[in-house]
């Protein structure tokens, strides 16, 4: 089955009854500062915390039972690995979660809240993969990659298609990318369902692969530097640097400064809790990397998990 | 004309172009957590951040045109000054906010930020009345209190209505109380709209001069301790006290721990930042203090006004 719009809305109809329709929310504080009417999708509020509910559930949900008796295994030390667990559950299925040994307790207690198995390995991309495949190889398992499946990529896409639904006229639409999970799914529905609205991610610059990429026209992997916004981290997916060329209008890149005060401004404004990764398309907006004057911007927030114990103003 | 529903409906139309209908969340977390039904009122989205601009505006709106030409006065340190200033812009009046001078920066610049004249003080409550009586005096500014006035009461009142309107079949409603502004407007809507409601106020055990008066009989005065719900550091007004008496079934109190520990729930679940007063209803719920078990409650969340480089959690 192509990937598509009616991909999509498959996967959507699949896991409406385990995910939220979350709200959208305005600020006429942000328009006024902005220039623009922004509308925020708040995938906070989302079940688990973050976006990463949609794709799981569709992945898990749309596994024949034969398959599911066996269990699911991923690798994820993020919100990933929890909706992972959480989708398993729902299931009625085993989840297996590798994550790495220094991974925050609290990620690692939402994993396990779920009824998942928690495999530690050494916190490493190498170690991460060879775990993950160790408890495939001995308990069947199916494994749910976070970006690179077609299933995680359709229900990621269901988040833009409710934005759309919900806000007529978008002149563009913005998310963060990191492995383009979500950017693809983003993408795929954003011009299906509205042939002239643009579709800009939004990368940080200490980690833009994806950016430099797209310019380059083959999937480039590049050192990795640090980011704030640590859901970001990873390297583009290759499927998903397919779809991103073909529907995708630009990616640009947010500073770290600028993603920690967009965080903040978004926080102390709005009176919403989201991620640093979460802020990394409202920081390319006030860092005047998208053009947006007098436009509708329609900005999907990833995410809500953060340690309350660290946040980057208090670092 | 009487203190009674009539009046909040005029005053919510009054106010209706100048406020936020705020939405009501829920959390199926939390519904677990606590064995009940919760229904949050989310008042940290509304204008200036918190409740207070209802009543604000209401006041400020019934006042005659002859009156309203020579302005408004309030001192306040926090969201009323706030509330009062946006209002007084709104109706193209002159306010002047007297504030202590050790207040904090963001919130002076804040209410400046409206237009309004900052006279600073002594921290002292006789000092702040002094200084907004001599304003008074000079300008013939109508003092617009932050709860001993009935237009005021009559606006906070609204909160409870659109409650109560979003939300069928309440058992209880609470709110924290500190002058008793918005529980009384709360207690006089509620309690016309649905006969068996039951309202429950919560209170700082460090400022029980509310809980102890309602048990008395009559009002006290007690002795100020430190609360971190700074909203809520007030002596209870004597119009309130008299609503109260009339219309409110219990007030009981929550521990400061419990109050900490409850906004820090409210963050990490439900992915909203309130201020520690907004906590302060559901650290009595945390705390067993209020009968909830199998119950429909709606809880008013008064604020979301939070220094993010002094949180709770990080003293």
């Amino acid at each position: 089955m192509a990937l598509d719009l009616d991909r999509i809305g498959a996967a959507h109809e699949r896991i409406r009854p385990h995910i939220k329709r979350t709200l959208v929310m305005t600020s006429s504080r942000l328009n006024e500062a902005s220039g623009a009417s922004l509308f925020f999708k708040c995938e906070n509020f989302q079940k688990i915390g973050a976006f990463k509910a949609r794709g799981a559930t569709n992945a898990i949900f749309s596994l024949d039972d034969v398959a599911a008796q066996h269990g699911v295994a991923t690798h994820s030390s993020g919100n990933h690995g929890a909706a992972v667990a959480r989708a398993a559950k729902l299931r009625g299925i085993s989840a297996h979660i590798v994550m790495p040994s220094n991974s925050a307790k609290v990620k690692v207690r939402a994993v396990e809240s779920y009824g998942a198995h928690v495999v530690f390995c050494e916190p490493t991309e190498k170690a991460r993969q060879e775990k993950c495949a160790e408890a495939i190889k001995k308990t069947g398992a199916t494994l749910i990659h976070s970006f690179e499946n077609e299933d995680v990529i359709a229900g990621q896409g269901t988040a833009a298609v409710e934005l759309l639904e919900d806000v007529s006229d978008l002149d563009v639409v913005t998310c963060p990318v990191g492995g383009g999970g979500l950017l693809a799914g983003t993408a795929i529905a954003a011009k299906s369902l509205r042939s002239r609205i643009k579709v800009i991610a939004v990368e940080p610059e200490n980690v833009d692969d994806a950016a430099q990429s797209y310019r380059a026209g083959r999937r480039l992997v590049t050192e990795k530097k640090f980011t704030i916004a640590d859901g970001l981290r990873t390297n583009i997916g290759e499927p998903n640097f397919a779809i991103i060329q073909r529907y995708v209008d630009d990616i640009v890149t947010a500073s770290e400064e600028a993603i920690v005060e967009a965080m903040r401004t978004i926080w102390e404004t709005m009176k919403i809790i989201i991620e640093p990764s979460a802020a990394v398309p409202y920081a390319a907006i006030q860092e005047g990397k998208i053009d947006i004057a007098g436009r509708r911007i329609g900005i999907i927030l990833t995410g809500g998990n953060v340690d309350l114990d660290a946040l980057p103003w208090n670092q």
